[in-house]
């Protein structure tokens, strides 16, 4: 009953034997093999048009780097103030671009565009002497597993240009936003006025297989070596590419995140129906956000379950549990499997096989 | 026939199906996984005391991330001036560590203990004004295809002890040194003086496999946040420790060494032969440095020979080739097939057969 | 009537007579002439205690300089959201240390004891997955005009202390708040758990003397190098210590800054007369922070008076202006002259004597 | 008998007659007051085009600014191994910029045009792997008191330019440099090349008075917030442009240096007449290098003389001194007094006057 992060999860079966079958042969280094150049034209068709391609090793790399290739002395960056970005990735956009990152309050993790255009007065146009706004950055999902949808991103991304800001998307969950919302990527991204994407593939079937796409692939000039100054030019290069040759291949991605999502809403269903625990808000993609009374917590995890509780801060004022509730977070990864979501249903409801469960642990 | 470098090979088998199977399990994020933990102890055996091991995703991260775990402001280091980490690795231990690399001449790579101390000499204790020397770093092999030996390691590393400076050694080709010179790891590292080795393993049989380790763990305070900065915190670690776990298991690692090395052995005997060609010198691993003719070199090629040619400035200039002459590098990997080695001999004997294999291309 | 900063005054005339004197005789460079070391003597009298004294040219570097000296990868530091170091010194923390600087709201520009402890809680100890916080950093006088007084830092250093975080005090207008305050400069650091001072003499009557004061000597080892790479050592560094000398010869610099205050004083009970004006609090120092009818702003204005708007987001939503009224901020300096003080107290109030002063421009 | 650098030097009095002048006014912060604009509109008439001034405190962060201008991930730049960007900046062109330096050998502190081509081939066109040359930076005067020529740098900039690189240079004794040679300021930078200085008045007059020069103004786009972010805007930047206003006055800097030339002409002169010295080469600005016996250095210490020795290794092998013999450097200052060089000139001879100082001191 793991859902703690579907970054505990292994790597897909069919993302294996590509890359088994790869290993067999190698190839060129630095990405100067077929396989690299295959998946960067998979991600153009994907996006539906022309885009630049980069792997890295970490969706942190992905991040600091994509920010980074729009910095400049004094740059600042707009992120939610719960964003990977800034709460787990520490010192990284100050490291690679020089990046002074500002985090934003929100509801559900997403960015109002309000709250960027009151943030974005404080640096008033040709007055760079509190620094120089260069960019925002999105998470999709939120880090409240919420999915912003085209329309608000367009909202956010309108106001970002107007100001010559550059729009970052943290796509570490991707698969599962695209999946959830049932929209087309470049709808999600580009057409909404995103620049630039961290794709993440490690968190939904993947080993470690990040990348960095460059809408505009123009600005990428340059990238490369920025990337090969941060350690991150791998030079098997296709032991990426074969990972994500098969991620993207006949959809496969997004049926891993399908799965996921499907696994995440069943989790809901059970937390639904409880009378110890409710939704924080209806899972848009693989995560589940519960505030649970302490009791049920205790059952669980003593049933055998794994899970993060997660910070209050996250809530506003009057959405925080009570004194004897706790806020935890649920993942489902594309391998959970449906008889541990059978099993903590039980445990939910209070049935007789939760028992029989601890019984046999 | 592809003599390009060991990181155009594959991966070996015995890694891969190790791989394979702890993909399908997964584990806990962030290195907290068993296989971590082991592949921390197989470490500790293998260097006969206790190490701190981190893995990161290149060769680039593991010599800069090491250099900067004893910087400090107006820091200096020493490389030979072929070094990868002064040659290849651009900006990196810059922007890591903050430090100044400054790049000292040396026959086969290698630093002579005089030159470093005259290199120190232009910074008198307790003057800082021209930069603090905290470091010097080796490469073990040397970029000329060297091994230093122990004794050598013991002398540079004393003179750079008695002003307080640590020692690197890059190891991106560990294995085939110790292969080489049969020695213990030992003695080639911290028993001859060497604090930190960047361990790696993709060169050599591992498809992404890079190891930093600390022979004082108390030294390493501080290290696991600034690979999480610099984005080398893998989620998925025991995609590594997998990899590694195979590749040190029973001498893996040495015997995949051992073969290139003998591979290495066979083309330089190849080279020896002939009247069109001459080793700059004897191949103490899986590399092979050669001044042949450019008739040779253009016969090679056509046959389907794939390597690079070197700067002649890794030269002394009584070494360099003629006019009529290049120098190339050859590497062996683990995986250069049998008679890839023989058709290259054959071309280099100027034998019927490889006249055959042209016209087979 | 220039109420714009105290940094458009000019010198204190006794301050540029040392100057002009020192001038004529140069001195060793680098900070080894007799004048510097008697300036260190000077703040270790004034500090009562032993000190490491370093010059640098700006606040800001005296600021990130400070922060630095502590850093780690992955550092975070703590400040309030309004202060000079997060707010006009756009990735100078970031630049010269790494730090990540996270701004905390707080009334007058001060942090409370809770708010630090709360920030505080996101960083787990034992858990730096979110980063490693380092140091707080506070304004004296804050960004607000207000003086925190020794009991309030000894709460907030003892908060910091108790997670192993050092402690920076801005003191861009240090002098200001010691007069204001009437406490010993040592009551006001050090004793109150302060370890290093951005001790600020240029809005105060020198030309550019800033300062870098470690309460701890001890700490100070690397920071001479640090200072020299960011470009801060002034060769002729008697050039500091000569307006120094002068500055903090039988209290000269708590005279002028006496004098500031006390002007501060009538244009603060100027405002408190009228009735299209209000202090936004008692000013502690030398500033003002007052709102004021748009019909008062703009006589004042046509009058001639020079001052700064400044932004309502520093005021809890219940202090800010009316839709009819803007917040101001008002400095005086050791210069400012009194029949200037007296032309604008002429204007709040609407005497005749303001119309003439208009009718004279 | 000070010679031991200019920087030991005082300021001028018509230097600090301006300087006083202006600290009773004072005026707006950051470069917003007028003598700042007239001091851009002085440096624009000397170089005999439209130019982007922005004053630094430092020569270190005039030449590390400079470069950090230019800088890209993985930059290198080129300089002389003497310069004092690499030999005395330790960690600033990589701090700022992230500029990696490489120091290449030469005459009298100069870098010939073939030693520069062999460097950069080490770099081919269209192949970052080894990084991504962006700069040289030439010292005028070099660090052996040489003057470039106007034909010299054309030639060395010409190299640059076809690799797309820029060319910076470090004038920290640019005005001893002008007086030598007696061309004009524009002779000598942007029409040979040159695209960037770093103008020095710290060694020539002025108290701390450094400015970088940029003759294509579009190049400066960001380098104001640069310059903020490394703590080096001063908030009154007229206290350096009363300096510069005056020194640049009516050849005012020219004026000093023509003096302190003078002054080292004669001290060279005193050198050559003595059979236990010899000069290095003869002087072109205000600094002379001379191998002494060791008998005369001690005379001379003994005397009360003061000067630095200086490193053998930047001669060739066949230049440097005797067992019996030093390498020293002499500086002449605009300051020095007439009556030290005399009482130098007598120690040198030998004869009686110097013993009668030694009974004096």
């Amino acid at each position: 009953m793991i859902f703690a992060s579907d970054n505990w999860a292994g790597a897909s079966e069919k993302v294996m034997a590509a890359l088994a079958e790869q290993a067999k042969r190698g190839g060129p280094a630095y990405g100067d093999d077929l396989l690299t150049k295959l998946v960067e034209r998979r991600f153009a068709e994907i996006f539906e048009r022309k885009v630049a391609v980069f792997f890295v090793a970490t969706g942190t790399a992905a991040n600091a780097l994509s920010l980074a290739a729009y910095s400049q002395p004094g740059a600042v960056a707009f992120c939610h103030r719960e964003a990977h970005v800034i709460a787990d990735e520490p010192g990284s956009a100050e490291l690679f671009g020089g990046v002074r990152l500002i985090g934003l309050p929100g509801e559900a993790g997403k960015i109002a565009t309000e709250t960027l255009e009151r943030a974005l007065a404080r640096f008033p146009e040709g007055n760079a002497h509190h620094g120089r706004p260069v960019a925002i950055t999105l998470s999709e999902l939120t880090e409240l597993g919420a999915a912003y949808t085209p329309a608000e991103i367009g909202a956010l991304t309108a106001v970002a240009k107007r100001r010559g800001l550059r729009v970052h998307m943290d796509g570490a969950r991707f698969a599962s936003a695209v999946a959830g919302l049932d929209v087309s990527p470049a709808d999600l991204t580009w057409r909404a006025g995103v620049d630039i994407l961290s794709f993440g593939g490690t968190k939904n079937g993947c080993l470690a297989a990040e990348a960095v796409i460059f809408f505009e692939p123009a600005d990428a000039n340059g990238f490369a070596l920025a990337r090969q100054r941060a350690g991150h030019t791998f030079s098997k290069s296709w032991f990426v590419a074969a990972q994500l040759d098969a991620y993207l291949d006949h959809g496969h991605w997004l049926d891993l995140a399908g799965g996921a999502n499907a696994t995440a809403r069943r989790l809901a269903d059970a937390i639904a129906t409880s009378p110890e625990a409710r939704l924080v808000r209806e899972p848009d993609g693989n995560e589940v956000f519960v505030i649970l009374s302490k009791a049920l917590d205790h059952r669980l995890r003593a049933a055998g379950a794994v899970y993060h509780p997660w910070s209050v801060e996250s809530l506003a004022e009057e959405e925080r549990p009570a004194a004897d509730e706790v806020l935890i977070r649920l993942i489902a990864s594309f391998s959970t499997a449906g008889e541990d979501v059978d099993r903590f249903a039980a445990v939910v409801a209070g049935t007789r096989d939760q028992k029989s469960v601890i019984g046999n642990q």
